[in-house]
């Protein structure tokens, strides 16, 4: 298969579709982030990727603390609405009909309708270059009720969704099941 | 809608199912990790979690660099298997009958069959806990030709995947157009 050459690319896919959001002057704020994952596992702690010029960044630099809000396919239009637009001149938790609380860290602000919240407080960042890397560890973990099965997530119910920046800007839901981790591999039949 | 509290969980959607690859002993060996994703676009920058005991750490210290390979559906099996053996003991290169090759940085090893391979240097390292998180600079981006679809990846052509840990460890294709972004907020009606 003949190899094409593209120069560095930011091209790994899946990105998340996030909505991170931080208290600026007091007050919730949210932006749509898909320069992110999760970075460690005991303790439990996210990357989020933030330009400094957002006003999101100003609200974690005075607080230390940011939420991650995991949005579902109901809510791709304010997702979109909170990516495009700069709470610098917009309340978009108001323009959004977000309902807004806060959990342990006070000031961290979740989205109600998001099904899964997580309480980040600032561990280390990075200046990367046109992103600061927010390294945060999560607190506290909120999901709807509604949302679990046998008391897990339950994508079904989740549906979380997925950014695609090339080839023209796209949200994609997620698709089929393929196969099952640790087990599908057994179908290679290596011998060792 | 009710919210229940569930402690620091590692709960962020999607999950990238990427295989990553290192010369150890100057030899490939490649890894699956879900932890991850771009950390910066100028220059564009990968961050990678990996625990310090996994064989393909040790390449990455090594030579300070690595790869990331996105893997199509095709590949779920191979992923599978690189997720679940160790390289101390086998080598998934072969076994898995990946055609290995190097590009610009020469000890970062690429899958041929990966529709997408991405070299990276290592420009951060974070020691979290249980993983390392690897700040990559992306060097250079290989991409398979038949990919490409006027010049841009082309995701129903790539056909890259997910990992989803809870509830019981899946794979998962991506799926439907939901919407356009930068675009469907508008469907809102904002005021503003």
């Amino acid at each position: 298969m003949a190899k094409i050459l593209m120069g560095p690319k930011t091209w790994l896919y899946p990105a998340p579709a996030l909505l991170i959001g931080a208290n600026v002057d007091g007050k919730p704020n949210f932006m749509a982030v898909a320069w992110g994952g999760i970075a460690n596992s005991e303790p439990p702690m996210v990357a989020i990727a933030i330009r400094p010029n957002r006003y999101t960044y100003k609200g974690i630099s005075q607080n230390s603390t940011f939420s991650v809000n995991i949005p579902s396919v109901d809510l791709v239009k304010e997702t979109d609405y909170c990516g495009i637009t700069s709470g610098a001149k917009v309340n978009k938790a108001e323009a959004c009909k977000f309902n807004v609380f806060y959990g342990k860290l006070g000031n961290a602000p979740l989205i109600e309708q998001c099904p899964v919240n997580l309480e980040c407080k600032v561990a280390h960042t990075l200046e990367l270059g046109s992103h600061s890397l927010f390294i945060g560890r999560i607190e506290e973990t909120h999901i709807s009720e509604d949302c679990l099965t046998d008391g897990k997530p339950d994508m079904n119910k989740l549906k979380p969704f997925i950014f695609l920046p090339e080839p023209n800007y796209q949200y994609l839901a997620f698709g089929e099941f393929i196969g099952k981790a640790f087990h599908i591999f057994q179908e290679l039949k290596v011998k060792e």
